[in-house]
This record gives C-alpha cells, structure tokens and sequence, in this order.
C-alpha cells in the first residue's frame, strides 16, 4: 500500500501547455494518429498533456486549460477546511454535467470521470437527446473560453480499478461525486443481459470508489446518487434513511426498509447497504442522496451557450415524466399516462439538484457517517402532472390530451406516499418550486427542438413482465 | 422464448448406458482424449453419456446410473403435486453435498450443479478440509453402487447463464435448492478483487438463477440459502424477514431492516432484495434460508462411506465457530475467541440444515410469495461455545483453553440479540440440539484427522479494517 500512496505525486495530472488535443470515445481513439497512443507520462510538476494507459481498456486524461499558479502551488488544497477538488462521476451525463459546470462556477477544482457509455446506450437503442449536446471536448473547450476555468477530464470506466486508481492519484479528489451508473429503470427491465449489466456496473463501481476512498483518498467525502425509488411506496411515511422502530419493548433506529421496483432501483439500494458498511467497517464519510425525479433542461450555467445545453431525454426508455410530458405536448402526441395515474413520486427541478449536490459537499458528513438525505422539493401524482402541463399547454394554444396506456411497469397505481426531505433544506436548499413560468419554458424548449423529436420512441418499449433471456435490439 | 422451450426436450440428460466417465474440471477436462471433447448429442431417449457445449467455459453433464423406467417414463413429474425434480445448484459444498445425498435418500431425483469452485479456493489459499473429501465423481458412484440412486452432475457456472439454461432446459427441476454462492465473510474481506467477485458472483449467478426460472420453469420453487447474518445485531427482536412497523399513526408490514457486515453478507441482503422484487413482478415463488452457523459434519447419508464423507473446515478462511473450536481442541490449541466473545448467533446442526431444506421443499411457496424462514435452532455465544467445547474435551482428558484474539472483524461483542425461528417448527423441524454426544462426536472427529491440521491456518489471517486493493495471497 505504502508505494501505491507514495506513487500518488507521480501521477498527478497537469493541466497541459496547450490545448486543442481532442481525445475522445474509444472509437475516436482508434483513428488518431499513432504516435500519439502511446504511453506518455513527464516528470511531476512539468505539465502532462496527454496520457493514455497501455492497458486494453483505453483511458485518457485531458485538461482544457493552462495552469493556474494556485492549481500548481497546490494552495487550493490547504486554504480552507472546505473540500475544493471534487470529481465527478458521470459528469458528462444529465445530473452530472449539470453539477459539473456549478461546482466549476462555485469556485472548485472539477476533474469529470465518465466513459461516455451514455452516448453509446443513445446509438444502440436509437435514441436521442431532444436537444443537440456537444462532445464533452467541446463541452470543457467552451466551458473553458466563456469562463476561464478549467475541468479536468478522465474518460474510462470506474469498474477498471486500475483505471479509477490512476484518476484519483493523479487528481487527489476531496470530495467524489457518483453519478456514473446506469441510471433507467426501463433499460435495466429490457432484457437478462442489461439487467445483469446495471446491476453488476452499478454495485462494482460504486466498490470501485469505495475502496479507492479508503486505499488513496481516506479523508475524501463521498456524495452518491440514491433514488427514492429505492423506498418503494410503502403505506407509512419514508423518512430519511432511516427509522426508529419500538417492538416488543425495545427501541432502536434502523436503516429505512427498501423495497426496491426495478433491477436498476435495486441496484441503488445494493449501492446503499455496500456503502453503509464501509462507513461503519473503514470510517468512510458518505452522504446517498437519495434523489427524486428530475425535470428541466436548463441550469444559469448550461444556459451560457449552445455548446453548454443539457440533454432531454423523451423517450421511453431514458425519458422521465414531466420532460416527456412536455415533449409530447409540443409535437402534439397525447401525455401518456402509465395505467392509473395515482403513481405519487418526490420530484425536483435541475436547478436543485446542483444546489443539492454543492451543498452536500461543502457540509460534508463526518468520518464513519452514513447520511442520508431525501432529495426532492415537491410531490406530485402522474395525474397531476398531466394536468399541470395541459393547463400550461393550453395557455401557449396548445391542445393537450391526456391517454391511459397500459403501464409497463409494476407498481401500485393508487396509494399513501409521504416523504420527509428537510434535511438539505436544513442546509440552506431554496427550492424551485414547479410554476407556471417552468411550464412554459420547458415547453418553449421543446417547441423549438419539436422537429428532431422521433415519435416512436415515446411510447414504453420495454415491460417489466415481459423481459426475457433474448437479447433485444431496438427495431430502427 | 418459445423455440427455447420447444428444444427443451431435445436437451434432456438420459442417464448413460455405460458409466465409468470422469468428467470434471477444467483442468481435468484438458487431460481428456480429444475425442471427448466433441459435442456430442443424440436424440432425446436415447441416452446421453457425456456432453460438453463448444463454448469457451468448459461444461459437462454426466449421471451415473441406469436409467430408471420411471425417470424415462416421466412418472415422477405427474405421480403427486410435491415437487419431485431438485437441481441443487453449490451441491458438492458443505451443506449442499449433504443436502443433495439427503434428498436423493428421501426419494428426490436430484441433479446438482456446481463449478467446483470451493476446491480451487483451498488450492488458491492452501487451504484443506479437515475430513479426507473424494471426488464430486468419486462420490457419485459410491452414492450410486450404494443405494442403487442415481444423482445428476452438471459441471459449471451459474454465471455463465448458456450453461444454466440448458441445465435447466435438460432436467426441468420442480424445486432449486441455491447454495452455489461464494460462502466466507472472511474470504469476502481478503482484498478487492475477492470482495468484488463475491458480490459479482453471487448477485450475478442469483440473477441467472432467477431469469431461468421465469424462461423455462416458472412453477419451480426458488429455496435460496440466505444467512441471518442479513439482519445484523439489531437492539430489537429480529422477525423472520418482516416486521409490522407502526409509524405516525399509519401501519406497514415491511422487509426487516438489514444490517450486514462483511462484503459476503451483503451480497446476500443484495439477493434478498433481487428475489422479492422477482416475486412481485414475475410471480417467482421463493423461499429465502436465512441460516445460522452451520456445526456437526455427520449426517445420516454421508456416515455410510468414508467416500460420502463431508468436508470440515476449521481455517480462519472458511472454518466458522463451534466446528473451528472443536478443531482446536483437539490439536491443542487455544480456541481463538475475537475479542470479548459476547457475539451471539443463531447455531445449527447440519442434519438440520438438511432436514430444513427437504420441509421447504415439500411445503413449497406460493407463485408470488417470498418466504423467509430463519433457519436455526439454538442462539449462543462465542464465550458459550468455548465453555462447551472446554467442558466436553475435559471429559475426554483434553486440556482446552481459551484465550481472546484481537478481533480481525468489525462487529459488536456485547448486545442483545435475540432472533425468532418458529416457522420451520411449525412445518414439522425436530431439531437437534447441541448435545455432549454432540460434542464428543465432533471431538472425536477431530482427534481422528488431527494429524492432517495444519495450525498454521487456525489463526485469523483476514482483518476487515486492512483489506486492501493489492492482491492478496497466502503464505505457503
């Protein structure tokens, strides 16, 4: 262990002394020249440009932007007790990019690690975003011209540990950011093998962090995306995390009873008792948060340029409620509601869930401490949110309906759902509440990318009864 | 789907017409005449000797016996509503060798399915049964030319779900009995790579399981070994897998809370989880074990030959506590007491565990259900167990003494612990209880094998706080 530590300056990433290399996707890889595939590691401190592993699964780190003295001096690391270098897992997905670019804006040292495996999923299942996103070479590049400020970048896999190890060596993180899972339930229920894809990519990275925590980084705070779906609808009220229980006389506070509706929802709470653990076995500090569903596309930050937009997701795989909802009401496809409609969730804009995260890293749980916080800022049925986005609908002229579908899905269509979550509010959350003014820019964005929506992919594809062994292609 | 099961009879293993193969593993398998290795499948009902799949894993199906007019005619499957057909997937392990001899003396037709796994861990590790353990194939034979019963082999890993499925499509089980899981806490905690093959390992092979059952046995009743372990040391009385929690005025019945404490006991909460969702969205009928520690190494059906003995493991890998200390015992050793030896479990008999398994099978789940029975006879403590095995080995002129080890685990030592296991009673469990013939039976077992231990591995070599990323291996 000694020399792995050791060996962590070693690795330390640079920002480069130029810029405009582009390495990207495994693909993109492929058709770079070769003198610049191989291994290229400098001396510390005198700038790493580009480095890729020898190792089959091909990595590279990159940075868009000339060294800051501070970043050099290392100041940022001993100025405050507030963590400063935080990495982001999946931070070129919908949450992640989102936080990624705040966190930047907030004043700390952001490195993204991402595989970019969410841009594959899009090619294979004929899927994409309704708006147009950029590469996340772009992305850094733009983010870097309008701001100044740089994003490390680290493209692999946190299920290679050889891979993770470097990035946190080379990055030193104080606080990681997990959002690099698999995150769609629908994807999970397609067929045996991506079921047994999320649940193995989402439970082995996240061991992957954990134990790459505890080997490089023992001080560095976890913050980790949970679900509230992990809760499942039970018919009293879901606390956050956890619950005193008194039974037969005794009394003692245990963690919340999961009652999880989809391998991927299961994979979180897998997620949830590992980390648990290695709170309590290796002193880890690790908040889950335990997100409801998020809706809209725009953040202060994504809003600074095209090249910065976020993804919307509408389809029937990847699409959540309320996005949807909106995108069907622009290209005037009936709101398809999954069977009742009385399906009751937590639910939050974009906007909170980077107030969220920020605030959860800059209050950061003590060593041992596994937190829980519910994060959400508002309830609402399927059936409420129809009716939300026809009045908004209406008032733009147009005509909204609103459709039964059989529900793909198997949950309860009519029940009890009362969830806490004032624990981030405790921390300073001021909530975005839905409005009328949300309604309509959402709406409005969806109107004015109405002609990239493909139409047959809004209906559910994929049933939770119906999943098999076959392997599944979606038809083009 | 439906080619798959229309093939399902084209894959039927038939007894051969001939015995004498010794198919086994991999290792073994290379050692064969090429003309082995084909793939070789005749028609259905015309006897099947030996068949390997062209698929990398290697794979092989034998039986060693004649055929049966009844199995040919298929009598068993229609003749009563019990189950008749078990696959006991982990069969040549510790309880599953038992169970599978067990239920092929109740009358069963058992097929067991096993990568043999568990023998490579004590290759790898240094590690061996205190009791001498014939081949899978060794055993087979002697069970066979016995009692005239003839036991099923399939040679693989459920992992490999190809494998599964056609060990599934070619026995068509009524009941899977699961044990195949990697089994040791402290395996689990040897380093990364072993933590995250127990969980891949067992959560994957669980999936597979499942996934096989709703493709091509969907009234098979799914007993899995689960392990009270699941529940941790709560301060309140531990139910049998539910608990009816009042809460605000409101009342639920929910999973019990779980508390696990090694990367192994986690992936069997991950399993639970898996399988109750399983239940609800699919209608798979299981019933989830959740076992205490496992003592004794005779049971009714391995007594009858020294080939049919079963393993007993008294290493600080695999050995667990009443059967390690009987070990020691006899050796002269001190029994190693972690810590201040307050931690209270649920204890069984192996003729128990054995007896448990065959009521859970003859009293099957309901589609739908997810049953858990907590499978145990008896609660004492590590200080209780020592004080036992100290007063029986006097009785016998051994010197015993105890002495306390730094803990290498991260559990409580003091607590209340107190566990309900009336389920399996109220289907008809007669249990046997830890007696002084008891011990003086395992005593005696251990003064007869003493010169086959080796103290070296008596010892804790596995700290749960200084696992590591670095692979670990074993001090020859």
């Amino acid at each position: 262990m000694a020399h792995l530590l050791s060996s962590s300056h070693m690795g330390r990433t640079f920002p480069p002394t130029t810029d405009g290399f582009r390495p990207g996707s495994p693909a993109l890889m492929a058709l770079l020249p070769k003198s610049l595939h191989m291994h290229t590691r400098r001396a510390p401190h005198k700038g790493l440009i580009f480095r890729r592993s020898n190792a089959p699964t091909r990595r590279c780190t990159t940075v868009y932007a000339p060294p800051s003295q501070e970043a050099r001096s290392g100041s940022l690391r001993t100025s405050s007790s507030k963590p400063k270098r935080v990495m982001v897992i999946g931070g070129d997905g919908y949450c992640g990019w989102a936080t990624a670019l705040h966190l930047s804006k907030k004043g700390y040292e952001v490195a993204i690690v991402d595989s970019l495996i969410r841009r594959l999923f899009d090619h294979q299942l004929g899927l994409s975003s309704l708006t147009p996103i950029a590469s996340i070479h772009d992305r850094l590049r733009r983010w870097m011209s309008l701001t100044g400020k740089s994003i490390q970048l680290h493209i692999g896999d946190v299920c290679d540990f050889e891979f993770l190890a470097e990035a946190f060596r080379s990055f030193e993180p104080e606080a990681v950011v997990h959002f690099g899972e698999q995150r769609s339930a629908p994807y999970s229920m397609i067929d045996r093998s991506r079921a047994v894809f999320t649940q193995q990519n989402n439970v082995v990275g996240t061991l992957n962090v954990l134990f790459a925590i505890k080997e490089f980084a023992e001080e560095c705070h976890l913050v980790k995306l949970g679900t509230m779906g992990e809760y499942g609808t039970p018919n009293i009220d879901i606390e956050e995390g956890y619950i005193t229980i008194t039974h037969n006389g005794r009394t003692d506070t245990l963690p919340y009873p999961k009652q999880a509706s989809s391998f991927y929802h299961l994979s979180k709470v897998h997620d949830s008792n590992n980390i648990a653990f290695t709170c309590k076995a290796w002193g880890i500090r690790a908040t889950d948060l335990n997100q409801g569903v998020v809706y809209g596309v725009r953040t202060e930050e994504t809003a600074m340029h095209d090249e910065l937009s976020n993804r919307l997701d509408y389809d029937g795989v990847f699409g959540t409620a309320l996005n949807r909802f909106c995108v069907q009401a622009a290209v005037g496809h009936p709101l398809t509601v999954y069977g009742k409609g009385g399906q009751t969730r937590g639910y939050l804009d974009i906007r909170d869930t980077v107030q969220c995260v920020e605030l959860a890293i800059a209050n950061p749980a003590k060593p041992g401490e596994f937190r829980v916080f519910n994060q959400f800022t508002e309830q609402f049925s399927v059936n409420d949110l129809a009716s939300l986005v026809k009045k908004a609908g209406a008032k733009m002229g147009l005509d909204v309906q609103a459709i039964s579908v059989p529900n793909p899905r198997v949950e309860a269509e009519e029940h009890y759902y009362n969830a806490k979550h004032t624990k981030l509010i405790e921390l300073g959350l001021q909530p975005h509440l839905l409005s009328d003014s949300l309604l309509d820019s959402l709406l409005n964005f969806a109107i004015r990318f109405r002609d990239r929506v493909d139409t047959a992919q809004i209906m559910p594809s994929v049933s939770w009864k119906k999943i098999g062994v076959k392997p599944q292609t979606v038809a083009a």
